[in-house]
């Protein structure tokens, strides 16, 4: 059911009945590096490209999903996926493996909660029993395609973010008995497209925040919620810029947003030594950090109520070259747990 | 609700109550002229890229579609969109003008009948109540990223097909009293991967063939019924060589196919003397001769029952490079009117 202008309601509430993490050997040496299923310690993970090596983490994390409850992928009635890469190649790749039907999305670095948005919606519907969803990036697959090949080692400024190694995904269901136990999909406001004019590809973080801010603010107007109603809201990779920039438009606004918990997955991923400019970022990036870190603390018993706001910088090498700014867009989605 | 496998039942048959359908120069000279409700004279439509000409394209859709009825871009609860350039770039830059919510999606040539599908969806569990969705592709914009420049004037061989220049949207409604009137989306089955090992980038018409085959099987065994049960089965853009081929394939797996109500949007839209090797392809092509041609005979009452089936190639100039075969993928939509 459509709630204010931009929120879906669900009643079933789908259950994250399980979840894969996978990440590359950078995020092994991050803040984060526990709440990996599987760390690979090479970049190539053994294929002859970054793309194929991209696809072998989203069909690393999605096996080990299936493991866990120990389910075929026979059993997924749907694959709701994207990444990056042009035409989301490395995508398409994992649903040829797994062979089960295949809706591919984009919507850059919100992916994550876009495809947590439809999966949800597809249960609560019953499209689907069991659903899954997730996404990955590859820090050089994005490189050579956005920037340049990382063997240029071209110089970046401070504003510039790190994409992310890994891959995230969860499976939804129906079932009504697991519900207590496990995280449920509660909301997903869907954003519209945001753009403040940003023409600088090496500070995403500022390009970004106005969208996620917009979301947030309209899932608010739409669930009559405010920050008090969540114990954590964690946008996807704005990262030191644009989580500040985020703050400030909160006030300029008169939206209360206390600093301690509105957190940023591009800001948990990785390890102060690390030199990430100004942190993580890439869809893998917020699938990573939800999907792990955040859902164990959640199935600890940490927090009750999250709402998670992936971001999307719209961008494409094409793009810049005609001098357009950067559209952005975030989707946001309220997980709870009793 | 999910009937059989892969296909969803619309029990609330959102109802198609406008089209918007643009095409350029090309299109103006083909069979189905008569069908469009804009026609550009130039290939550039007044911008200075192809990828902003494909955008143009797409905003005068559905300010077409939009017009008709009297509605306004803010009545638009969600836009459900995407094509064939990186980071569907052009359909980004359209959600940026339009100002809805946007969920972006990418299937290649299957996107008018993914975004249908997820419309529909979106319609009967009442997550919104007019839903916008479509496509574009622009010959030029296509032809440049995934072959050569056209300036270029490179040989092609008969199997290779023409990147058709157009958009076609529709607008989906729940209004009730609307139904008996409009053509209303009934079931939606949902493919997978397919892929035959095809390796050649100019005959994407026998790579995606047995994509369409796969679908339409599964979507006449999840509502038991048969080729009979409808007036036209349309897929989007066999062209010849891709049609004879699934022909040939419903003979061997001993299902009955009619040869002259199996037809072919990349058949259709362009005239015997306009050279397009095997025929008409892209996104636009299946949106276009759909949302105009075929809802326009619809609305005659020429047909009650018919199966539309988008099929996308899933390809990049990555996965050429890589020496990967092309992943292909299948939609079908069930429209009716009574």
């Amino acid at each position: 059911m459509l709630i204010g202008s931009q929120t879906w309601m669900f009643k079933e509430e789908p259950a994250n009945i399980s979840t894969g993490v996978v990440g590359g050997p950078f995020e092994a040496e991050g803040k984060l590096s526990d709440s990996f299923d599987k760390l690979h310690e090479d970049l190539w993970m053994g294929e002859d490209s970054y793309e194929k090596a991209q696809k072998v983490l989203l069909e690393d994390a999605i096996q080990i999903a299936l493991t866990k409850r120990a389910l075929k992928k026979e059993d997924i009635q749907i694959f709701i996926a994207g990444d990056l890469i042009n035409q989301i190649t490395p995508t398409t790749f994992t649903a040829r493996t797994i062979q089960t039907p295949y809706l591919g999305i984009f919507s850059a670095c919100a992916i994550s909660t876009q495809g947590l948005a439809i999966g949800a919606s597809l249960i609560n519907s019953h499209y689907a029993n069991l659903v899954l969803t997730g996404t990955s990036s590859h820090n050089a697959s994005a490189e050579k395609q956005f920037r340049y090949p990382t063997e240029y080692g071209g110089q970046k400024p401070p504003t510039a973010q790190w994409t992310a190694t890994g891959a995230g995904v969860s499976i939804l269901s129906t079932a009504t008995q697991l519900k207590s136990e496990f995280p449920r999909v509660t909301t997903a406001t869907i954003g519209k497209v945001i753009d403040m004019g940003i023409t600088d590809p090496m500070n995403m973080g500022g390009a970004m925040a106005p969208a996620a801010v917009d979301t947030i603010m309209r899932h608010f107007a739409d669930t009559n919620r405010t920050s008090e109603d969540y114990d954590l809201i964690i946008t996807g990779d704005l990262a030191t810029i644009g989580r500040n920039v985020a703050l400030e438009l909160f006030q300029q606004k008169g939206v209360h947003m206390p600093e301690e918990k509105f957190v940023d997955c591009g800001l948990l991923l990785y390890d102060d030594h690390q030199n990430t400019f100004a942190g993580g970022s890439g869809p893998g990036c917020s699938a990573i950090v939800l999907y792990g870190h955040i859902l164990n603390e959640m199935m600890e018993g940490k927090y009750k109520r999250i709402l998670v706001v992936a971001t999307g910088a719209l961008l494409s090498p094409l793009s810049f070259q005609q001098n357009e700014s950067i559209p952005c867009i975030a989707h946001a989605v309220s997980i709870e747990r009793k």
